[in-house]
This record gives C-alpha cells, sequence and structure tokens, in this order.
C-alpha cells in the first residue's frame, strides 16, 4: 500500500537525550518502554532495560529483547511488587534488591554504553522506599546530555515530575481483569 | 542478578483474544502497541501493526520490526495526519487512503494469520470520519475469538470504548516540544 512513498528522515538540529516520565494506574507503562527500545532499534539505537521488582513470573519481553540483541539488553531485578498481596518477601528483602538495580543503572549510565536507558518499575520502587529520592536524582544528574532516560511505574514522585521533560500519565478507564478475565500472555505479560 | 531466579510462566485457564484501547492526548500510544508486539515475540505470538494516517515521515519502528520477522510484520500507510497544520492533503484522499486501510485489515483478521492485530491511529481515523462506526465494529464483530485486537489514537469513540475490555487513557502531563526541544530519534519517532 505504500508503492508510492517517498521516506523522509527528519534529523533534528539538536540531538538531546530526554528525561521521559510513564505513570499512571493504567495498562501500557512497561509496554510502552518496550517500544521506545522497538522504535530505537530502527535508529540504530541502543537501548538497555533495567527491570525493578520484576521478580521471576515470566514476561514475554525477556524473550522478545532477544531478538532485538545486540542492540537492547534487558536485566530484570528483584522478587515481584513489593507489599502487593501474595508476596512473601519483606521489605529489606525488596529494597536489597532494587539497590542493586540502581547501582547497576549507574553502571551503565558512567560506561555510556546505550543510547536510551530504561528504568522500568523505577518510580514505584520509589515511592516504596525501595530507592532514595536523592539516589534517583543523582541518576539524571550523571546521565550523559545524550541519553534518553526512560521512568516507569506508577506514582511518580513530583520531583521526578519536575525534572522530566515529556511526563505522560496512564489512566485505567476500563481493564478486562475486573470482569474476571484472567491475564492473557502477549498482553499483560 | 537473576542468577537464583526460577521462571514460573502463568498460563490463564481461557485464553480469549482482548479488544484493547489506548486512546488519550499523551505520548505513547504507538509505542505501547508496538510493545505488545515484541512482548508477544516472548510467546511466539505473531502480530500485524497496520499504521492508518502515517504518512512519508520516517519512523523508527519500520526498521525495528524488521528485527521481528516474521513474528511482526507491519504496513504503513497513508499520508500523514489528515487535518493538522501543514498537511497538504484533502479529506477524500486521506479517507480513500484509510478505507484501503480498513479493507487491509479485514482481510487479515478474515484470514486469521495473527494473534494480534494492531490497528494503530485508527481512533482517531475514526473520529475524523476517515473510517464509519459500522466498519470498525464490524473489524471487532467479525474477528476471530482468540485473536487480540489492539485499536490506537486519541479520541477513541464511546462506542469502541463500550465493546472494549482494556481502555488505558494517555495523558499528557508534559511534553518535550513545549519546551521547544524538536523531536528526537528513538524517542518521538
Amino acid at each position: 500500500m505504500d508503492e508510492q512513498i517517498t521516506v523522509t528522515k527528519f534529523e533534528p538540529v539538536k540531538k538531546q537525550g530526554l528525561i521521559v516520565v510513564i505513570t499512571g494506574n493504567g495498562k501500557g507503562k512497561t509496554t510502552s518502554a518496550l517500544g521506545m527500545a522497538l522504535r530505537g532499534c530502527g535508529h540504530e539505537m541502543k537501548t538497555t532495560v533495567v527491570q525493578f521488582m520484576k521478580g521471576d513470573l515470566y514476561s514475554g519481553e525477556w524473550d522478545g529483547v532477544r531478538l532485538l540483541a545486540p542492540l537492547v539488553k534487558l536485566y530484570h531485578t528483584g522478587k515481584g511488587f513489593c507489599g502487593i498481596e501474595g508476596n512473601p518477601y519483606p521489605h529489606p528483602e525488596h529494597r536489597r534488591n532494587a539497590q542493586e538495580a540502581i547501582e547497576l543503572a549507574g553502571e551503565i549510565i558512567r560506561s555510556g554504553d546505550c543510547d536510551i536507558l530504561i528504568l522500568d518499575e523505577i518510580n514505584n520502587s520509589l515511592q516504596l522506599k525501595l530507592v532514595d529520592l536523592e539516589q534517583v536524582k543523582e541518576i539524571i544528574a550523571i546521565r550523559p546530555p545524550r541519553m534518553h532516560l526512560i521512568l516507569t511505574g506508577r506514582d511518580a514522585h513530583p520531583d521526578i515530575i519536575c525534572l522530566a521533560d515529556t511526563v505522560s500519565e496512564i489512566r485505567e478507564i476500563k481493564h478486562a481483569y475486573r470482569n474476571d478475565i484472567e491475564p492473557q500472555p502477549g498482553i499483560d505479560f
């Protein structure tokens, strides 16, 4: 259908790294960040994803991103969501995991070895006191000026929203699980 | 960091196709749909993306999805956003393009040849009268029961929201372009 299309490439005069926050209670935050990793591949940009509080429950992106290697790398860390029903791990254990994850994020930033760094579920990790506000601010402060930083998760801190360039809030209007529909592969995990 | 993790795979008792609507004025709608395509790959699910009103301006996902072939296919159709400043094409031409795109969507659905069908920017195509409400309802009605259908774009029609299982509204809290920052590759296109 696009046989007559001549593709035009837009090039910004000034390339600069953006701080993007994706927050809110609706579905699509992690998914949207993954979409940026995929989009980045089209520009031959390297993306690293560090997932906080991910636990051991399989999520399709773990294998999906392998198809994008070596441009996209993903580290999943943690022991699932802290504080939700059924999660047996105490707060200090979640905090220890999140501290390892933010240390990893710092190493990645200092190495400068990616164009897009996604810190998935870092907003709620901060809200749950698994990482500290000063640590997240430090990550933002030391990032190379052309590296994009994507911070996802509900309950984004107002100070982080203030520091960000682009902030989207994803609101739940409806969710299938409220009609007792189980999570579905590809869509929910 | 995940050396001690034993991966658990959740399998829903009942697999069923969901209607997912991603709407709102914020950044992340198309990106979120692309993330589902990537996540689907981890489950070996096939995704087809039909982009409406896309035009000739290069977007990173066009090449990004090639890395996911043959699991993910993408068709970009149209001549850019209808009705926005600087778009020179008349409404009938946009409508003709969108009609071809929805016909293609119908063919894909009837062939049953994917697990996830993404109709990107179809919500605003409907709002702009490039496709008709009955046509979108027909797409929803004839879809095989296990095929997921993702409809993105701002201004989703209330009837479509009503038919959907999961609806997210992405609200713009901030956007870099309001501070005169140009669109950046990987993030904005």
